[in-house]
């Protein structure tokens, strides 16, 4: 299944690095801990990071209702959200040939308050699971006032985009033919370190598994 | 010094996240890699990872000349950057108290598209030193044709936000009290992998120290 082609989210500048599979979409939203959130508000666009979380061909972003972003995202107004991961630098030859390798999606739509409680607890389920996979089992679930504390907004993946840029630099021949200067990628690698236990918790503890084995 | 506050850059919600020492603002910048750079397209946000360096109080921006969202972000209109570190997911006891470890700037103004050739080749070296740092003495620098492709943005860092989050979870009294599941925090650890030479070099290479050393 393609991604579907509107005019903003057909990638225009880097065409060698656009992807147009929507499992490669799935990919890169399912490895991001993160996204940026942009609105506009008051004729100016203003950008978050906020978290989210996926389940089939809907986004679920959530925040605080008293959140002046969270309020404009969900007025019916157009967002657009960002997903991007560095996979590392590429040092070429050229200054101008420098790069990035990154998986990149771009989401453009109209996001929908989720008011219905059945609905929001379940985007609550994905966007936890999202930022901490097994949390929602393990953890005590949201009371009513909690649920009334969060905006959870539901945005449609139908119109994303997807670049992804992977290799070697990309030097002019005369740079390469040169060969007067070393190139290649630094990779960049994610991990998860050792977790750190609250000091509030009483009694010995043993970390459960969801936290210890997250890949 | 602070941060110069004016409403859109005053932390309307969690407040205890805010950090106002200019310092800081420098340390998020200076630890990232990639930006958001939101813009107003036909009244619809757009958001797209950039790259970017800082230089004292400018924020560097570039990409090719051809971009719309590089034409809109030159065109006088008002921009938005963020730069997001995530440092860890912190599990709490609570799914509602689930969050993230976090270093967040958002910078908004009006970017100056840099049309002086000394000026726009000194925001190239300071785009390409915060990418790949020693990059810019070591490789060849941009031909006439090379800066004509680029533009290079220049954004003043007077109107900007720090959010910092560190720390163990911020669970409810009552849940703390009942210590009946485990809370904690799961660090995320940023490393340099092991640097790949590019295929297309000839001859034995001794891969340059500004690379090997980077940290």
């Amino acid at each position: 299944m393609t991604l579907s082609p509107t005019p903003r989210s057909t990638v225009a500048r880097g065409k060698k690095r656009a992807v147009t599979s929507r499992a490669a979409l799935y990919d890169v939203l399912d490895a991001g801990l993160v996204c940026h959130l942009a609105v506009v508000v008051d004729g100016a666009p203003v950008v978050l990071p906020t978290g989210y979380g996926r389940d089939g061909d809907t986004l679920y972003l959530h925040g605080s209702t008293g959140a002046r972003t969270m309020r404009e995202a969900s007025s019916g107004m157009p967002v657009c959200v960002s997903v991007t991961l560095v996979d590392g630098v590429v040092y070429a030859r050229s200054a101008f040939s420098h790069s990035m390798n990154y998986r990149s999606a771009v989401v453009h739509g109209v996001a929908e308050r989720i008011t219905d409680p059945a609905r929001a607890e379940h985007g609550l389920r994905v966007l936890t699971d999202h930022l901490a996979p097994g949390s929602w089992d393990y953890s005590r679930r949201p009371t009513p006032k909690e649920l009334a504390a969060t905006a959870v907004l539901a945005l449609d993946l139908t119109e994303a985009s997807v670049k992804i840029r992977t290799g070697p630099p990309g030097d002019e021949p005369a740079d390469v033919a040169e060969n007067s200067r070393w190139a290649g990628v630094l990779p960049l690698h994610r991990s998860w370190g050792t977790p750190e236990s609250d000091p509030t918790l009483v009694g010995p503890w043993e970390i459960p598994p969801h936290v210890t084995h997250r890949t």
